[in-house]
This record gives C-alpha cells, sequence and structure tokens, in this order.
C-alpha cells in the first residue's frame, strides 16, 4: 500500500469506525469517498465492558459489510473513546478476535475519538477539537495525530461543563432552591418532574430527601439524563438554567484554551451533542472562541466519517480531497 | 419526669449518643453532668446499612453502660447523622431491637447529628452550626432543635469544601499538571504517592491514565483520603493548596450564611474534622466568620458531649448548667 498512490484501484474500499459509549458506528465507502456500507450498534465502555463492546463493534462491522467483499478494504481506522483503553491487553484482545472473523482485508489502526472528530470537522492537518457530550475532553492535533489531551477525566474528577456536568449542577441548583424554601422556577420543575418526584403537595424538606435519594440510588453517570431541563429552562429565560449554559461554556472554553495558544491560526473543531450549534451551551461557546481565538470554528457532525476520511488519507493521500470529506459526510 | 425539676434525684443518669460514619460514640454521666460511662464502636450508614449501624450502637451501649445499672438512665438523646435516616422503618426497627437488648430506662430520642455538634458548642438555644467532615451541612437551630438545614447533599451532588470536596480538588490539581506536562508541585507529588503513582520514570501521559483509573476503580467517597495532601502542601506553601483551601472556606461561608441572616448575634458553631481551629479550612472560616457575620465563633470538640447534655435539658433544665456542659467535655 503506497501512500502517495494518485488514486487507489477502483475495487478499494475504505472503512471508519466510531467506537463510542453510547453507539458503535462503521462506515465503508469507495475510494473517491462514496458511502457503501453503514453500520450502527450499541456502545459500551471498553475498559469496563470489553466483551460487549468488541461485540458490538462486530455487529456494526456485519451490518457495513454485508453488501460487499470485506477483502476489499484497504485501510480502517477506528476512533475509541477513552484513548487509553487499547492499551489494555484483555480489550484489545476481544476486539482482535472480532475484527478477524469479519475477514477485513487488513488491519485497523485505532485512534482516539479526537482524531476522528477533527477529522469529521475539517481536511486541515492541525488544529484544536472540542468533544463535549457526557463528557468534556479537548485535544491538540498534529497532521491528524493527537498530540496532546486535555480533560476527559471523568465524572468523578472533571468533564467539566459536559452533560454530566450540566446534569449535576441542574439537580444542585433544584435542591439549592429547595434549602432556601423558595418556590422552584422552570429549571427545578423541570428535574423534580424528570426525577418523578411530586410537586404537590410542595413539602420542601421531603422534596429534597426524595431528589437526593433518587440521585444517589442510580449510577451517577445517569445525572446526564438531567440536561435537558437546563436546555428547556433556557429556552424559557429561567435565571438558574442562564448560569449554567454560561458557566458550562466558560469551563468548555477553558479546556480548549488549555490546549491551544491564543495567536493559533488552525480550525477549531466542536463536536458532541452539547457543543453542537443549535444547543445553548454550543452557542455560547461559539461566541466565547469567536472573541477570544483566532481560526475559523467548525463543527463535526459525524465522527465515522471522520475516520474514514483517515483511512482514505493513509491509502491514497491525493484522494483524501474534501470534495471525499463532504461525499463521506453526507448522510 | 418534670423537665422544670430543679434538681435530678441523685441517682439518675443521662445517656448521649453520637451515630456517625466514622464511628459511634456513648457517653454515660450523672446529673451534674459528670461521666461515668463511654463507649465506642465503629460507624456505619444507617440508611444503607441499618444492621450494621444498630450493631454498632448496640456495642457501644454496652461498653458505656457495663459499670452501671441501665434503668438509671432517665433521658437519652442520640445524633444521627443524615437526619432522615431514622424515618425509614427498617431502621428505626433495627435500632428499636438494639436499644430494648440494651435494658435502657427510657426510650432515646434521636436528633440530628447538627443538633448535638450545636449544643456541644454552646449552652445557647440559638444559633447557626457547621460540620465539615466528609460532607458538609450547616443548619439553623432555634430553642436546641434543628428548623431548617442547607447543604450535607452527599459527595454526588454536593458537600462543597468538605473532605471529599478537598480530595477531589487535590485529584483535579493533580490533573491539570499533568493535562499541562508541568513537573508536579508539593500538592500533586504528595497525591500521587498517596496513589502510589511511580513518579519515576515520570512520564505525564501514563501518570495521568493511572491517576484516573486508580480512583475511578475505588469508591468515589475515599477521594476524601487526599484531603491531607492539601493540608501538608498548604504549610509548604504550594500555590494549587492555597488555592484549594482558599475556596473550601469561601464555599463552607456560603454554606453558613445560606442558613443564617447577617444581623443575628448568636453563636456560630464550627464542628467535623475540615472546620477544626487547627486545620488550614478551618482557620480560614474562622476568618471570613469573623469578618462577615456577628456573633461568637466556638469549636463543637465532641458530638457525643451535646447530645448527654441535651439529655440533661430535657431531664432536668436548671441542672443543664454551662458547667455541666463543661464537665460532660472533658474527654
Amino acid at each position: 500500500m503506497d501512500p502517495q498512490l494518485a488514486q487507489p484501484p477502483a475495487d478499494w474500499l475504505v472503512l471508519g469506525g466510531d467506537v463510542g459509549g453510547t453507539s458503535t458506528r462503521i462506515l465503508v465507502a469507495t475510494g473517491d469517498g462514496t458511502p457503501v456500507g453503514r453500520g450502527v450498534a450499541g456502545g459500551g465502555n471498553p475498559v469496563s465492558h470489553p466483551d460487549t463492546a468488541a461485540a458490538a463493534l462486530g455487529e456494526a462491522l456485519t451490518a457495513a459489510l454485508s453488501g460487499v467483499d470485506p477483502s476489499r478494504v484497504r485501510a480502517a481506522v477506528v476512533g475509541v473513546a477513552g484513548g487509553s483503553a487499547l492499551s489494555r491487553p484483555e480489550v484489545r484482545a476481544a476486539f482482535d478476535r472480532v475484527w478477524s472473523g469479519a475477514g477485513v482485508g487488513c488491519a485497523p489502526a485505532y485512534v482516539s475519538d479526537l482524531e476522528i472528530a477533527f477529522a469529521a470537522g475539517t481536511a486541515e492537518p492541525d488544529g484544536t477539537v472540542l468533544i463535549a457530550g457526557t463528557g468534556a475532553v479537548a485535544g491538540a492535533v498534529r497532521s491528524r495525530h493527537l498530540v496532546r489531551t486535555v480533560g476527559g477525566h471523568g465524572w468523578l474528577l472533571g468533564d467539566e461543563g459536559s452533560g454530566f456536568w450540566l446534569g449535576r449542577e441542574a439537580a444542585r441548583a433544584t435542591l439549592h432552591t429547595l434549602d432556601a424554601g423558595e418556590p422552584p422556577g422552570a429549571l427545578a420543575t423541570s428535574v423534580l418532574r424528570l426525577l418523578g418526584v411530586p410537586d404537590e403537595p410542595a413539602d420542601p424538606y421531603w422534596q429534597r430527601v426524595a431528589v437526593i435519594d433518587t440521585l444517589n440510588s442510580r449510577p451517577p453517570v445517569r445525572l446526564a439524563e438531567l440536561s435537558p431541563s437546563v436546555t428547556s429552562a433556557y429556552a424559557v429565560g429561567d435565571p438558574q438554567a442562564q448560569q449554567i449554559v454560561e458557566e458550562a461554556a466558560r469551563l468548555l472554553f477553558e479546556t480548549v484554551c488549555r490546549v491551544r495558544r491564543p495567536d493559533e491560526q488552525s480550525p477549531i473543531v466542536l463536536a458532541g451533542s452539547v457543543a453542537t450549534a443549535d444547543s445553548p451551551v454550543g452557542a455560547a461557546v461559539r461566541v466565547l472562541v469567536g472573541e477570544g481565538l483566532s481560526g475559523p470554528t467548525l463543527s463535526a457532525r459525524d465522527g465515522v466519517a471522520g475516520a474514514a476520511w483517515l483511512a482514505l488519507t493513509a491509502v491514497a493521500a491525493s484522494s483524501a480531497s474534501e470534495e471525499a470529506r463532504t461525499r463521506l459526510s453526507t448522510l
């Protein structure tokens, strides 16, 4: 395989993968970026559940390759959330077994989810990428490789401004309201409803106990399920929600700034559900980035398209055009 | 039993109890506040482990009553961390079984740990109390009863400025240092040592992964074990530790302010390992309270003495003097 090859043979295919906590996605495309197969399966934390994550990868691979000869795939790039997962022998072994079983014509290159998110947002080789979904992490990319990471410490230790953080702040604001014996506003009302805590009879003491008990009896990461309350309360001008959105945007912007020099001109790619342009936090982050940093701000819509495009750059650099990237990103 | 009785009969005893997450303590005393029996046993969360907590109570009761006739006890007050625990039938039933078995001459009054902490700090009936240990909670006390609580939401949702919070901030500061590729200062070095993460060879990437993995593989509340790193690094002038201490004090002071009017003249009682006068956070809280609030700042050393003194106020109000309180507090 010659990376300088001008055009790959017409029967060559490339494969991109995105293994995340929520879903596992595979995209197979021709050498000009035309998608020919897609597969989607459930997600899973590869570190805590390597076999579940590998099984999801297998399911998505089978679906994506169902209409093509797997041996035609000449380059494969798979992004995995949690950069260090594949360094664990048991995770790597589970993934290797599934890959062998799928009959793909080459070994995959496993890369950070930050690398595929960056490539999903731009064809440029250098820049900065922020993923803000349930967690929050930023990275510096040079020659399409991640060279530094900031954040991504998980809900217990960080992920400031993430979906988990938004949900926790929504719960905290609700408890502050109940502590003070004040009537719940739009945010607190939405949180109480999502948690199934009756607002009639409205006894703040028992509502407070019910909120604490309910949230402490579930896996902590489920606090992220309260983040839509922030979005809906923000839309009606709730002051608590406004403060949380502003603080989340500030924290995400800080995370970006910790990985990027202020004078850099390269693109800043924003990815993940919290950072989309139509979410209030994503919109506020774009304002801060526009005011405080140089370089274009771009949105990554589909990590798996970035992965397939990275596979294309590996198999035939000159085919990996912006046009091919656009074709791959067509959903 | 007449609460207005000038002096209780000489053979009457009072009993105080302090049921906490770390230890369970019982103090038995005569009507003038002279201790005649003590018992200490392990702690336990009454909500999640009612039988363990009840067994610890039984063990401490047996030890404290070993030298006296239990039927002589005419008033008993027991403080329980987590005010709502005893409202759960299974918790109450487990406690009732143990109490009956001990042969005490009266039923116990179960009260909030905030009430006994306040009584451990002052003989005044009204005021404000802050407990900052592994968690953080403040309360308003009127006529020796808790009338309002702020905070105490647990490590997942709050406890800002607590031992858990200090430990988490120490971990976060360490990760920020490693993210930035900077050499660890006194705080980060102490955290890495406590976690058993080798500082040679010093590869920040793998140190970062090791810190995240180690902390996420343990029960989250064990983050509180890192709080001594803040104290030791503060002592040598570490800037990260100084910032954490100042922020903890500010958050604890805010918690107090949310439960107290600025013009109140009543005492402010500080309790718990983080709020002691000789801890850096406790010292900084005292400065903020002295500058921002009226009323004397007092320290509660021993919750069980406050509980026994509250028992004394119930059995014979006029015997419940400051002198009796001082005698009860003699360790």
